[in-house]
């Protein structure tokens, strides 16, 4: 699949795509990035993408002319299936999204900055805005970030140990078990028995009912226990 | 304040906290941010930080030993107000937790990666688990730098028009009205009439009732209304 990210600070995620997972995903030919600085679509000489609101509010806001220029830029080379805006105010991005979007060819993530950017982008031009939290960020970058890393990893391939994925929280609805690794005692700190037993069925056991009390217990509301 | 961010992929965020708000925040002495290479930590030549889990499951598992050494190391220093360990089944990082964690002097942030971290360093070194969102990451790097962006804006001085920050969205537990800026007119996409009527007090009662209609449609939860 390929991600196109419009953004005014280019520069904020440029290094996280090119290590670590997302850097195999694309050398592997499993994922395009490709990170478009918006100030190349401007016109003027001082490539300015941002003005003051209308209405005498505090903070600046994102111009339409070149976002709608690079989207359009975008769109005649290929058909997108979304183009997604990062905004506290979207709908809340979780698991279940990821995996739909992973399974999607083409999309663009706008990333927002500054106070905002002018509404009629998001009326005309937008097909879904999306939050990564309840929070509120310098810019959207992290949030294509946050996005991208959930959406790319999920590719097949992408991860080299694929049950590592499947056995993720969130993709059954649970929590994960809790994990241990050497040494099996750490000055006291003791490894629980049963999984030193060798006992595969009763680990097995073991990790399910360990996940079903730690989602009960943290978050009910994913059981529908609330 | 102070945040030392934990990870194995320094590189993964170097560039983040280099740039933009985070540069200027570090440069104006109003936050200071320590990126920890954990394998910094190890003693071993192969500057191992992960083993193979216990009970046959798949994935790598972040051994206790490197972290514990760069905490305390951390810990001999200065005190710690928490030492946060970013995790998809933590307290769901907020608005009012941002506002919360922004008022503290010095904070660790340790990054998962891999399958996880030995659940003893849950136990017995972390204060406190936040999740930035129900979904699964690479690692915890992107949620370090999604809190720390969250925290470090808000202190004051940070962002240079405070009025700016005060008006975003959550603070006052109400989605922010739409922006617009020029042109007044875009091929027939308008800005509402009452942002250019210069009548401050309607303009004021409209934003008002703009991000109470739109809290009420997309987030009625916010206003205790679901």
């Amino acid at each position: 699949m390929r991600i196109d990210i419009i953004t005014v600070l280019p520069e904020m995620i440029e290094g996280f795509f090119n290590c670590s997972i997302m850097k195999r995903a694309q050398n592997k030919g499993l994922a395009e990035i490709y990170i478009h600085n918006l100030r190349d679509y401007t016109e003027d000489k001082y490539r300015r993408v941002d003005d003051y609101p209308f209405g005498g509010f505090a903070g600046m806001v994102m111009k339409i002319e070149p976002i709608e220029r690079c989207i359009n830029a975008l769109k005649a080379e290929r058909e997108y299936d979304e183009v997604i805006f990062t905004t506290p105010d979207g709908e809340q991005f979780n698991q279940p999204m990821a995996n739909t979007l992973s399974l999607t060819q083409n999309l663009i993530i706008l990333c927002g900055h500054f106070k905002g950017i002018d509404y009629r982008i998001r009326e005309h031009l937008i097909t879904k805005e999306i939050s990564i939290g309840d929070y509120v960020l310098t810019g959207g970058e992290l949030a294509a970030a946050v996005m991208a890393d959930a959406i790319v990893r999920i590719i097949p391939g992408v991860i080299s140990d694929e049950q590592s994925a499947l056995s993720d929280s969130f993709q059954d609805n649970l929590l994960a078990a809790p994990v241990y690794t050497r040494p099996a005692d750490y000055n006291g700190w003791k490894v629980p028995e049963i999984l030193l037993s060798g006992h595969e069925a009763k680990i097995k056991e073991w990790e399910l009912q360990q996940s079903l009390e730690r989602t009960r217990r943290l978050r009910p509301d994913l059981l529908g226990e609330e």
